[in-house]
C-alpha cells in the first residue's frame, strides 16, 4: 500500500454555523487531509501541538490507521486556535480569531521512518517551509499542494518556488484569481500551469471542482475535466472541506498503481466524495467512522448526479 | 416537428464588457431563446418592438426560421433598451439604464396560427402576464418559464400564480434562494417544488446548473442532476446567456417524443451548450450561424469535462 506523507496544521476550532456551535474540537488541515485520505492509503503526518493535544485526540488519528509520529509535542506549549462562523454565508467563514500559539514555532522534521513516503502533499502553511519539506523529499512521487490568500499577497517569491516544484496544487476560486491576477477562471488556470504544477484543482465550493492540465501531462492534452459537489439540504459545518477533498483526491491517487489521467479524474469524483461528508458533521465526526462502501456508496451518487445515462 | 411558443422581450442592447463594447445591438430574452431553439424546434415568438426594429433585425430571427408573426409592431413607438456592463465581474450585470418605452405597454395577444404551440416558454416578464398567456394555452404539452428578484420581491401573489401552472422553472442561484427565502441551495430548491413546478432548473453561472425534480415527476425520484458549464477563456458578452440556456433546453424537449427525466437531463447538457455559444461574441452574432454538428460537438465536449471516461 502506497504512503503519503502530510506536512500541515492540527488545531481546535471554534465554530457557530447556522446549524450550532461547537468549541475547541479537533481540526486543521493536516487532521482533515489525513482521515480522508486514511480511507485509501497509508498516511503519515508531520505537524505541531502544545499539551492540550491529549490522548483523545491521537485516538481519533490512530483509530484511523494514521501515523502520527511526525507531530511534534511543545511541552508547555498551547495548540493552533481558530475560531469562526459561518452565519452569513456557508460558502465563506469569517474568521473571529487566529491564536496561532506553538504553530508560530513550526519548523518540519522529517522522521526516518517517513524518508520512504511516495506521495507529498504540503497543506496551506508557510511557503519556505513546504519548500524545506519538499526539498528533502525529493524522491516522491508526486506532489500535491494548496496555499491561500496570505501567502499569495505576502510571500510571491517563496510560493513561486514551492510551486515549480509542486505537481498538482489545489486551490479555490478566489486563490487561483488572486495567484495569476486574472478575474476569468479558465485563463487564471492556464497562466498558473506555467508556474509549475502539471495540474491545477480549482475548488468551486458548493459547486464541484475542475481540473486543469498542462498539455501533455498525465498522458493527454489539455481538456480540463469538473466534478460536481452534491447539492445537501444542510451543510452543517463547511470547516475542513477543501482539506478532505484534497485527502480523499490525493489518497486516491495513491491507492492506484499509476496516476494517469483518468486515474487523476476518478480522484476528483473521491476528493467531492470526502468533501461532502465532510461537512455533513461539525468538525471530524463524519470522517472518522466511514466504511468504504459508504464512500464507494456516495461515489455513485456523484456519477448518477453528473452523467448522462 | 414540434412547436414552441415563446412569449418574452425583444430589446436592444448597450453592452461593455471586458472585450469591448456594443450600442443598440439586438437583445431581448424571446431573441436569445428563439435562436437557441431554432436548432431544434420550429419557434414562435411573442413580444412587442417600436419602428425601429427594421427589416435588419427581423431578417435575424427570420432567417434562422423563426416565425414572428407574433411580434407586435408600435408605429411611432420605441424598442425596449437595456444598457449595462460587465466591467467589474462577468458573472453579473451592472445595470446603466432600462428604457422599457412600448415594452411599458406589453399585452400578448395570441396569433389564431399559434394556437396549437406544443410547448411554452414564458421569458421574463411581468407574472400577470405570463399568467395571462398560460391561461390561453391550456393544451401544451409542457410549460417552461423565468422570472426575477424584481417580481419575486414585489409581485410575488402574481408570480405564485403562474408557478402553479408552470412545469419547469428555470432561474438562477440569486433568484432560487430569494423566492424560497432560505440561503440553502438543496432546501431552497425542494421549498420551490412545492410551488408548482414538476421540476426547477438552477442556474450556476460559470459552474453550470442543476435540474431538482418532484418526487416521481417524469418518471423518477427525486435525486438532482448536473450539468457543466464550458470553462472559456474569453467571455466576450454574458448578455443572453441565460435565456439561450433556456432555448436549449426547451428546444431539445420539444424536438424528443416524449419528455422522460433523461430527455430532461439531456436537455441540460444541450441548454449548457447554447448558453456556452452565447457569450462567445457580442450580442446574437454566435447564434445565428451555427450549425447541427457544431453543436453536437460541443455536446461532446460538455460529455468529455463531466462523464468518467
Amino acid at each position: 500500500m502506497s504512503t503519503i506523507l502530510v506536512v500541515g496544521s492540527v488545531a481546535f476550532d471554534t465554530v457557530q454555523s447556522p446549524s450550532g456551535s461547537v468549541s475547541r474540537i479537533l481540526g486543521g488541515a493536516a487532521t482533515y487531509f489525513s482521515l480522508a485520505a486514511s480511507y485509501f492509503a497509508k498516511v503519515r503526518a508531520i505537524a505541531i501541538v502544545g499539551d492540550d493535544f491529549t490522548e483523545k485526540e491521537e485516538r481519533v488519528l490512530l483509530d484511523r490507521g494514521v501515523d502520527i509520529r511526525g507531530i511534534e509535542r511543545v511541552p508547555g506549549g498551547k495548540t493552533f486556535h481558530w475560531a469562526g462562523h459561518y452565519l452569513d454565508s456557508l460558502n465563506e467563514a469569517k474568521t473571529l480569531a487566529t491564536d496561532l500559539n506553538v504553530f508560530q514555532g513550526f519548523d518540519p522534521k522529517i522522521p526516518k521512518e517517513y524518508e520512504d513516503s511516495d506521495f507529498l502533499f504540503l497543506a496551506n502553511i508557510d511557503p519556505k517551509l513546504q519548500a524545506n519539506v519538499r526539498r528533502q523529499m525529493p524522491k516522491v512521487k508526486l506532489v500535491g499542494g494548496d496555499t491561500m490568500n496570505y501567502w499569495i499577497a505576502g510571500f510571491r517569491s517563496d510560493l513561486e518556488r514551492v510551486l515549480q516544484a509542486t505537481d498538482v496544487l489545489l486551490i479555490n476560486d478566489g486563490e487561483a484569481k488572486m495567484l495569476a491576477d486574472d478575474k476569468g477562471l479558465a485563463r487564471a488556470a492556464n497562466k498558473i500551469l506555467t508556474m509549475g504544477p502539471k495540474a491545477l484543482v480549482i475548488k468551486h465550493g458548493e459547486y464541484g471542482a475542475t481540473i486543469f492540465f498542462g498539455n501533455g501531462e498525465f498522458g493527454g492534452g489539455t481538456h480540463p475535466f469538473r466534478a460536481p459537489a452534491l447539492p445537501i439540504e444542510e451543510v452543517v459545518d463547511p470547516t475542513g472541506a477543501g482539506d478532505s477533498f484534497a485527502g480523499g483526491f490525493m489518497g486516491y491517487l495513491a491507492s492506484q498503481s499509476q496516476v494517469t489521467r483518468d486515474v487523476l479524474k476518478r480522484a476528483m469524483f473521491y476528493g467531492g466524495v470526502m468533501g461532502s461528508f465532510a461537512v455533513e458533521r461539525f468538525g471530524t465526526e463524519r470522517l472518522r467512522s466511514l466504511t468504504r462502501d459508504q464512500i464507494d456508496e456516495r461515489f455513485r451518487a456523484f456519477q448518477e448526479l453528473s452523467h448522462l445515462p
